[in-house]
């Protein structure tokens, strides 16, 4: 065993993507950045993130990191990969496991909102600090491929929706217009979604219908790893760290 | 910062596939473990891997680890996982950062083999240590999802292949029969192979075609993680790691 390994050390930091309106009022995808407030990249932004402490699980670390950082708690969480390149921190080697999160819009609202901590649209993003561009540029790509064939965009809703609510998720992270006929009948074939016999409230005439997700299904499908109970509950409600 | 941080210690270990002809002449997928010979768990079958130098990237490191204990250069390689759960080393903090990796039959063949190296059917394992078990089971369904959409097939073949060879591939991993007709017509379709001009050589009569992959297509798409140079060159080879 190299003396050299002891040299190496872990951060955990998250990619958070929710959906909030635009200045214009349209919703678009955005994630939250915190300012860095010490050497290295001084005045920077960067993702939400921190050491891993040695009596937290990786997905409790970035819970927790982003509850302190953000007051954020998401639907979603999941690892998105390991970054440890050798120039990816200019002063010590930092291996950084990155999960990416979403929260829903309300959910969203709640997140701290300060000088030091705030939501950028996520492809048009400023020079991050480290190799933040690139883990957010993977995150994105990612998402975008999974949204595809998997239930995540779920995540990005509340407990109830209208099924133009679940199109618009689409539309907004895809990039591009979904045929409403079409999207209704994908969707009622999945047997994803269930209707709860409620309607919209505030809506005159007709108002939409309202569904909710059809929890017997999971988002996405992890394979053996589902074995691996994800905390949803950040560490710091379940105990003290220090 | 908190001082428990420094407890965590960050290791690599990689999940090696290759298809190799079992004792009945039929090739089945198999992997090498390595037998621990010192505790938590001494005596048992394990991943090949080690701990993370703090001069070398986690690629690199898997590359080493690997060349180090089974001598195997893998045609493929990616990151599969971080696992970190707080009971997977009975005594310390390890973080794991799991690669998979593909080699070609004939170089399993040079792959060291002792008392201590064997090759194992991959879904007929012993109780293996540490967590490894789920690595291998996770490492399994992700190659079977792969292998479905992707042209990582490829990465258990020589330079030069019969479609009889390619469509083999398939029918082990996926253990189910594949239409010969059908799969060539979906290979010829996809434009992911080159016919040679070559025959298989040593073949009576009509011997089949040899066929190369079409570099231009790469085996996945890793989307923007491309711009991170996977090394395929283990660190061993360009400096000395002292």
């Amino acid at each position: 065993m190299s003396t050299a390994e002891s040299q190496v050390s872990l951060a955990v930091s998250t990619v958070i993507f929710a959906l909030r309106p635009s200045a214009s009022g349209e919703p678009e995808l955005v994630l939250p950045l915190v300012r860095r407030i010490r050497e290295p990249y001084e005045g920077q932004w960067a993702l939400p993130g921190g050491p891993l402490n040695s009596n937290e699980d990786l997905a409790e670390a970035a819970s927790r990191t982003l509850l302190e950082t953000t007051a954020l708690e998401p639907r979603y969480l999941e690892q998105l990969y390991a970054f440890g390149q050798l120039d990816r921190s200019p002063d010590d080697r930092v291996v950084s496991i990155v999960y990416w999160a979403l929260v829903a819009g309300d959910e969203a609202d709640r997140a701290i909102q300060s000088e030091n901590v705030q939501w950028f649209t996520a492809d048009n993003l400023p020079e991050l600090a480290f190799d933040h561009n690139l883990i957010v540029d993977y995150a994105l790509w990612r998402l975008r491929t999974k949204l595809e064939y998997s239930r995540i965009a779920h995540g990005f809703l509340g407990e109830t929706f209208t099924l133009a609510q679940l199109r618009e998720v689409y539309e907004v992270v895809l990039r591009k217009p979904v045929d409403p006929g079409n999207f209704r009948r994908m969707v009622e074939a999945s047997g994803t979604v269930v209707a709860t016999g409620e309607r919209l409230a505030g809506t005159p005439h007709r108002p939409p219908q309202l569904y909710r997700y059809n929890t017997s299904i999971d988002l996405t499908d992890q394979g053996p790893l589902s074995r691996l109970s994800a905390p949803r509950t950040p560490a710091s409600t379940r105990g003290d760290n220090s």
